[in-house]
């Protein structure tokens, strides 16, 4: 039996959700991109992406309760719940790098912090179409190369990050090193969950297909 | 189906156990603060606290025992082991602050630490109580009052560590930052983990009424 | 009914799967174990560790493919999902202390980090047997025995990462501080994560003996 055909209004209703969850995702992505690339007005883009954070909590809620009060889908509901899961661990990490560039004071963004945010930024956009490529079904070579290219974006990432605070610890400012290594981590870790995002999706696939 | 007419004897046996160790993290979370509040014999109380620790393991591999030999009951086993591992969360965070006191050599409390071990305290009740009232079912008022108080705790927990974060890294002390930083954190940890029990509370109550 | 009449030919095969990434998490904690006690061509030694995590994913994907496209087995998917993960776990902590040695450019391994390493390995050894008893069936009191003892070990190491992040912060040289306590916390992170597959193993043979 194919994807399409079993699919049915309350999956639709569920995968609305985790669009208009991945969507709000994305717009954390953007604002935090903005926010290290045009690196002024601090405190009022760290509240922009405070704002941002609790609309994805508000969907989360709502993605758990709509799960919570429908007994019999095909779709295993632990894997939806998972996936919004993951997706909100995206925006929370976003949100706390945002923090505490403003909370920490820091002055000004290294380059490679910026890279790194591009990276998620990236990272983010292939996780919020491989969610919509889920709910559009059959689209499993679309679904299975964005899966592929987060993996790929996780090792990039990786690789700034660690390069980042090798040279770091190099410039032997601790507190400066304390804090931006605390920040660079976040942002890896946005970059984690989008994978795991990833993983879960292609798990979702695959038992469907 | 109300919540009353399908409570078996089996499951009633889990809640007891739950309740027991609920008491239990309210026993930690009472010694954590007794120790941050009157900042003496450190080396015991720490001791004390790794002793309550214990005694939460013990009913943790109980509970996952008593879990794993049931085979049919109405309430999810997944939720029950949830639950039991987010409780024993919040103990080991509050243990492992204490424990950083001890062996970090602190010499003494900064008030915002006292002030966010109030919060956990607070938080730890709420949960206590939550966990209480979903054995003794249809108080659906009371269960969800103490979830939005958890999760306003939790909020406020978050800002008293901003905030104090914030603050020490202005004191310039190194040695100081790192260690009372990782103090703060696992105390806000542990109001995290309360507000992670709650959502498998919520979950559970939500499912069975 | 016993634990050997009911399996079958496909639960062979996951436990197969298993006991290959049981005896890869093994070559990366002796090849991590090497890298400490002989610290020398440290790039080298990264290489290979990160060589060994890499075979490592690339079975826990096999594992997690192989399980989604299968769709009754007597064994919960989820619990050898989760032995697989755990498993990944061990290795991802033991790479990272590995990479951090190198990218931290660390002059000399501290004998109390040695000490932890040889805990490591004992328990990594313990969880792979504990592996390859679950699938020979019948053998209680061995995989019991082995769960036991990664507890103890996980205890030891505890105590070891303690003791020497005390010792480390009376050196008041807070570059390598903050260096080595990260590498610590890595290597103690791995038998915490033993820990967790014991738990998973010791559910898996109560629920279906």
């Amino acid at each position: 039996m194919g994807f399409k055909e079993w699919i049915i209004p309350q999956e639709k209703h569920f995968f609305c959700l985790l669009d208009q969850q991945a969507n709000v995702v994305l717009e954390g992505a953007e604002a935090l991109l903005d926010m290290v690339k045009d690196y002024n007005d601090i405190a009022m883009k760290r509240d922009r992406m405070k704002d941002i954070e609790h609309k994805g909590d508000d969907l989360v809620h709502t993605i758990a309760e709509a799960l919570n009060k429908t007994f019999v889908t095909p779709i295993d509901h632990d894997d939806m719940s998972k996936l919004a899961s993951r997706l909100d661990d995206i925006l929370d990490y976003m949100e706390s790098a945002a923090h505490r560039m403003w909370a920490y004071e820091i002055k000004t963004i290294p380059p490679e912090m910026v890279k790194l945010a591009e990276v998620v930024v990236s990272s983010v956009r292939e996780t919020t179409h491989a969610v919509k490529d889920l709910k559009n079904f059959k689209r499993r070579n679309e679904i299975l190369q964005h899966c592929i290219e987060i993996n790929r974006l996780e090792n990039v990432g990786d690789d700034i990050t660690h390069t980042a605070i090798a040279n770091l610890f190099k410039t032997k400012d601790v507190l400066e090193i304390i804090k931006l290594k605390e920040i660079y981590e976040h942002l890896e870790m946005a970059t984690d969950k989008c994978e795991d995002a990833a993983d879960v999706i292609k798990d979702i696939f695959i038992k469907n297909s």
